[in-house]
């Protein structure tokens, strides 16, 4: 059985017990013969109090001398709860320090620094409490994805990362060869040819497992995908990544209502399951977030908001506010007619569907009107899309003419799903980072991913 | 809330009740007056017989011209169980038939079809009995992946698939590049300035998200990782893919044998949630795998072996088994005796340890006799390594002595874990489609990924 020789801070209940922990000192105070410590050991943001005594610690001195914000320690000892200052602490009686630091080295010595800052230092950044609490955050959305989905019936999915086919078309891609340049000083290499190719010419990095993921929903019926995604854009923004990881649910005889349903129950459950697990990273972030719990509590109790196309067109139409865009029926909806939506008219998450079909993709579902398509993508203050999602035409004749001659050829065998056995069926695309970004509060996407890619950007 | 229309087949409990199903048919057999169907939505390898009688439907004769292998239907009726045939049936009320299948051409058509043949099809090898039962196997092996390793306090952390480091640089790396090639003549294309790159040059994928998972257990204690890795191998075998999926726990403050006690649980549990989850799977699969289950079982039941390398050679060298490659310390093991060890000689998983230095990677903990290091690898019979491990070299001055000076230059970012508070720490890879075959009983690596990739293979 697997065991560990000492105790997590966050599973620390009873107290006057011998306890033994161990983590990283976050902050220190000396005095000539006593030693108060706060320790962190990443499971929670709380830290564990040390009291180290010089009656009751021989080697006092030494620890006193080396122990530093950033130092590694073992300690064993008593926990009592300290009445006056109305928090647990550890009275230590063993002291062991694995690691040292040399504070005037150490890039993250500082108790206040930016997110910016650290981001300087994505090695080191996940010891900072604040960033450790948005990677538990993250921690708790991956496990509610996987719980949810299963739940419900759905089969985890790794649709591939290399790939010949680039779903939509809709964002440059990131090409890849098996050949390394041939020296180092930009000399051109051979690129692309079949023979030395490894695995053939034209493969890329996947923009969306849709069309894999549709493939694998025709035999289990309803499944998701939860991996990385990639997209070769110039965009210097807070809200896009080179890579990034989508969640895409597919789920077979549902009809369009039941999609948004899932979509909203999803996103809910997500949410509420941070509520229960993460009360303290949430009291953390709250600190610079005000009212983010209640936010959060808000979006689990309230319907979402869901209005067509046409209706949003006349909303922005006939609304106050002046917009530097005017928007018609056809047009694509910008950011600011979005942010509008979300954060003053509804003032909640809202699913915006029906749009029009010639700013939707080819695989779109078409509607009875023939002008619109059962598209709907669930916009929500603060954020932006979260989610975008479609009934998939499930028709041979109707999806080929919505294809051009090379889609139809290059995606034959995404038509073969139409030719045999087609069923009714659709899904969704949810940007794990931007759930993250919503339940933290954080405004940088930069900030919700380990080592973040972003132009210019792929550090270490 | 989500809620569906239907029913699925395996959640089907109670007789004499009316039910809506859908699905694709996997058998059907028509009479004059009668159609029976064997219908599949893929919650499980079971089908259930629907039955269709002319007298309770009208449009039998179309419905019977329609109806083939393949073809998706959604059937009302009331479930009833079959005496004679000792089963659940549902006699059918009403019958829409969702999608048709041209017999003729449908690729996947007979009811036996060898797994390579089926392979040609990977977009539609899923709606075979065989691969469904794997996948399904696939998918409840990573929810217990996340259940088990959140269970005992391990955050997830996606570390990065791009990046500019190859870990041990123990394989061929495949490089990115986010510029199309200009023609599609095979002509030259510019590589590798950094001008002209997105992301600078040197981005290759990920063959490991080791050395970047002990940054981020360096702040939150205990970390795991589930993602795809790559290499760019030449490797045409059964157990080799140019991309598959990797899990990788690292523990701080642990010690090399909760290392291996760690493995031996996870290993266990996962095959325990398979038996558990997988009742009708597993007896599928087990028709053409012999005492599948009953091996597994013994693989729950068993403390799997642990003995060191030095023992192992003298085991090699004393027994009766003639090898092709004789074996002295310091050799690296090979095949043959890996597959002598837990097939023959212990007969269950064993955990070889401590391996001489010189064969292993610059980053694992040498023991106290120098000559060693804390690393380990679980042979288990039928598949070989599944598992390779290690504690960490945690000393700043032993692992710079490792590594050469590139090394040094290029990791200096991993060498900051070791300036900067270190700790004991340890962790370990798995290959996930490994073991998928081991519980699966696949022979062939290729038919447990959804869309396998190796040399000159890149299909959709």
């Amino acid at each position: 059985m697997f065991k560990r020789s000492y105790i997590k801070i966050n599973d620390i209940i009873n107290v006057n017990n011998n306890y033994t922990v161990c983590g990283w000192v976050h902050i220190f105070r000396k005095q000539k013969n006593i030693i108060f410590i706060d320790l962190n050991d990443g499971s929670t943001p709380e830290c564990l109090s040390i009291v180290i005594d010089s009656v009751k610690i021989k080697d006092f001195d030494d620890i006193k001398s080396r122990v530093k914000k950033g130092s590694s320690l073992r300690v064993e000892g008593v926990v009592i709860f300290n009445e006056s200052r109305c928090c647990n602490e550890m009275i230590a009686k063993n002291i062991i320090i694995y690691g040292e630091v040399d504070a005037a080295k150490y890039p993250i010595s500082k108790n206040k620094m930016s997110l910016e800052t650290i981001r300087e230092n994505p090695h080191l950044r996940i010891r900072t409490l604040m960033i450790s609490s948005i990677m538990r955050i993250r921690d708790t959305l991956a496990q509610a994805t996987h719980k949810y989905f299963s739940n419900i019936g759905c089969r985890y999915v790794n649709t591939p990362i290399l790939t010949t086919n680039d779903c939509e078309g809709a964002g440059e891609t990131f090409t890849i060869t098996s050949q390394y340049p041939t020296n180092k000083d930009d000399k051109p290499i051979y690129y692309g040819s079949d023979k030395k190719e490894l695995l053939g010419r034209g493969v890329n990095l996947t923009v969306s497992g849709q069309l894999h993921g549709e493939t694998y929903a025709a035999g289990l019926g309803d499944i998701y995908t939860f991996g990385p995604t990639f997209r070769a854009e110039n965009s210097n923004t807070n809200k896009h990544l080179c890579e990034f990881w989508m969640i895409e649910p597919e789920l077979s005889f549902i009809n369009f209502k039941e999609l948004q349903d899932l979509a909203e129950d999803y996103v809910k459950y997500c949410i509420s399951q941070v509520i229960m697990y993460n009360e303290d990273d949430l009291y953390f972030l709250e600190k610079r977030n005000e009212d983010l719990v209640f936010r959060l509590k808000e979006i689990v109790c309230e319907d979402f908001a869901r209005v067509t196309y046409t209706e949003v067109i006349d909303i922005l139409n006939n609304c106050d506010k002046e917009f530097e865009q005017k928007v018609e029926w056809g047009d694509d909806l910008s950011t600011e007619h979005e942010r509008y939506l979300a954060e003053e008219h509804f003032k909640k998450p809202t699913f915006v569907k029906d749009y029009p079909t010639k700013i939707k993709s080819f695989y779109m579902k078409t509607n009875e009107d023939e002008n619109t398509v059962q598209a709907t993508d669930l916009l929500v203050p603060g954020i932006g899309e979260l989610i975008g999602g479609s009934m998939r035409e499930e028709d041979y004749d109707k999806l080929c003419s919505r294809m051009t001659k090379t889609q139809r050829k290059e995606l034959n065998w995404y038509l073969d799903l139409r030719r045999y056995g087609t069923t009714p069926h659709g899904g969704f695309g949810l940007g794990f980072e931007r759930l993250v970004q919503l339940v933290t509060g954080t405004h940088n996407i930069r900030d919700v991913i380990p080592y973040p890619r972003y132009p210019k950007h792929c550090t270490f």
